[in-house]
């Protein structure tokens, strides 16, 4: 097989994706697993890293690329923030090497916005950006959609991030649909489709009247008392309510409306995501997701990494 | 003492309260526990309310009137709804008897809006609102805010509810808290009032742009890690955004903006809400929310049980 050149990590919250590289940016090997920050903290960082590289039979001495959340307070160790208004190739300047490894391991920083009215932090996705705008034709502004447990709405000039806000949808689906009342309704509930006719609808009516989301919610719990709404519609209006008051919040924070929106998604959340633009008529184009955070690590490994010796 | 008339109960699905009532509607003795419909299905209600009765020694034979979560399909027996547009005395008529007491044991219904657009349903601020409305001069429309784990916007014209509207804002406080990346933020947070700087200011920016309400949210937690937001004043972040939404929310549901709300509160969240009212320069009412759910099951006790042999 070619060469490894480097190990690139996506360490999330959750969740832990790990690829070997050769140096073109081909992958040679890849590896997932649910040992992200919450449980790798109490494992230990190195452990899990090691782990994984050995699965791929990497060399002793490879290089590796950390993304994430284990550059966080909680992680491995903190990377830190830059702060926007940034370029993004900046960010890579910002990386901390892990002390103690025995091969060069680099956690990127993640992004913050200090405005007083306005905080807000990203860590990873600025890595996937940088993947996501790679060779891509830069225009003037556009509008990036990041969806997830923690979504990020991102405004980028050209390789500059201006500004950016998160929504808790991802997660306020969790715990609403696991600690709230609405957990009643939802028991045995299927994954459905993002063309599902109580997502779609569910979707324009949150965007409509997204000052009404926490009663929208409601409405799962008392469509299931009153009209027998089943488990798996409950969960997709459900879905749909938190994501269409999401866009409509998006894309106020974005301040003018784009003439598309970029989604970054990939999966399960991408065709809820197309679902949703459709559903709004809002022109959108869609990158992959795991490609660009892989590209965006690579591009961090090409202006880190003694990659030429 | 005054000979007991009645016991009126208000049970919740956490709270249990229990007046032992004179035929003048003067109250002989209280109780309050934390044996709300959750525990009570699991010890059994029948045995809940005899010992709380035993407690106050009242006589053998001596009726009682519940509303609230005991009429839940997961209560002690299911009292059904009265559907919307409702007179508020009708309810009464829909108050159901439980089988197998010595004593007579009635259960006040709960209402419903069957709108497919907006399903809702309420049990135990039906009873709340009878009370809250009694003897008051009855303007042409009112609109009513009754604050609470699940806060009702109600629509009122003279006796008549016209529509309401459940806002989560409660329980969307508790879960955040204690379930999502929020809770970090929160931990040892204290008691604040309702006219501290922090909440007044979150009351604002959510009222205003209430479409970012979860993007709010995450600025606990962005407000934490980038400028250490203390914990009691991330708590108060977090209520006052959910509070400030939820105003937004309701007078939007109630249409035409009102020249006064009604708010039906007590305590702790009467604190708040007026805090909230007055950031907001809204111009309020508050009708005290234990009186009024004790006036109304005075009403219920009056039309539906023997008082006057």
């Amino acid at each position: 097989m070619t060469k490894p050149a480097y190990a690139a990590v996506d360490w999330g919250t959750s969740s832990f994706r790990l690829w070997l590289m050769d140096e073109a940016g081909g992958v040679l090997a890849e590896r997932r697993s649910g040992e992200g920050m919450t449980s790798a903290a109490k494992t230990g960082f190195s452990a899990v890293l090691q782990h994984h590289l050995q699965a791929v039979e990497a060399p002793a001495n490879l290089s590796v690329i950390v993304c994430g959340m284990a550059g966080a307070r909680q992680g491995w160790i903190e990377a830190g923030y830059v702060d926007v208004p940034a370029l993004l190739p900046a960010v890579l300047r910002g990386a901390v090497k892990v002390p103690g490894e025995n091969a060069p391991v680099y956690i990127l920083p993640g992004l913050a916005q200090r405005a007083a009215e306005a905080p807000d932090v990203m860590r990873g996705e600025e890595t996937q950006l940088l993947g996501a705008l790679d060779g891509a034709a830069q225009s003037a502004h556009q509008v990036v959609c990041m969806p997830g447990t923690h979504s990020k709405w991102v405004q980028v000039s050209g390789q500059t991030v201006s500004g950016f806000s998160t929504y808790m949808t991802g997660e306020l689906f969790e715990v609403t649909s696991k600690h709230s009342v609405l957990a009643h309704s939802l028991a045995d509930a299927e994954p459905f489709a993002g063309d599902r006719p109580v997502f779609v609808e569910a979707v324009r009516a949150a965007f409509e009247a997204p000052q009404r989301l926490t009663n929208l919610l409601f409405t799962v719990r008392a469509g299931m008392l009153l009209a027998g709404l089943a488990p798996t519609d409950a969960a997709a209006r459900l879905s749909g309510t938190l994501i269409g008051a999401e866009i409509a919040g998006g894309l106020s924070s974005a301040g003018s409306r784009p003439s598309s929106i970029r989604l970054v998604a990939s999966g399960r959340l991408r065709d809820l995501y197309e679902g949703a633009f459709d559903a709004l008529s809002l022109p959108f184009s869609t990158i992959n997701a795991d490609d660009a955070v892989r590209t965006g690590l690579s591009a961090a490994a090409r202006q880190i990494l003694p990659l030429h010796p």
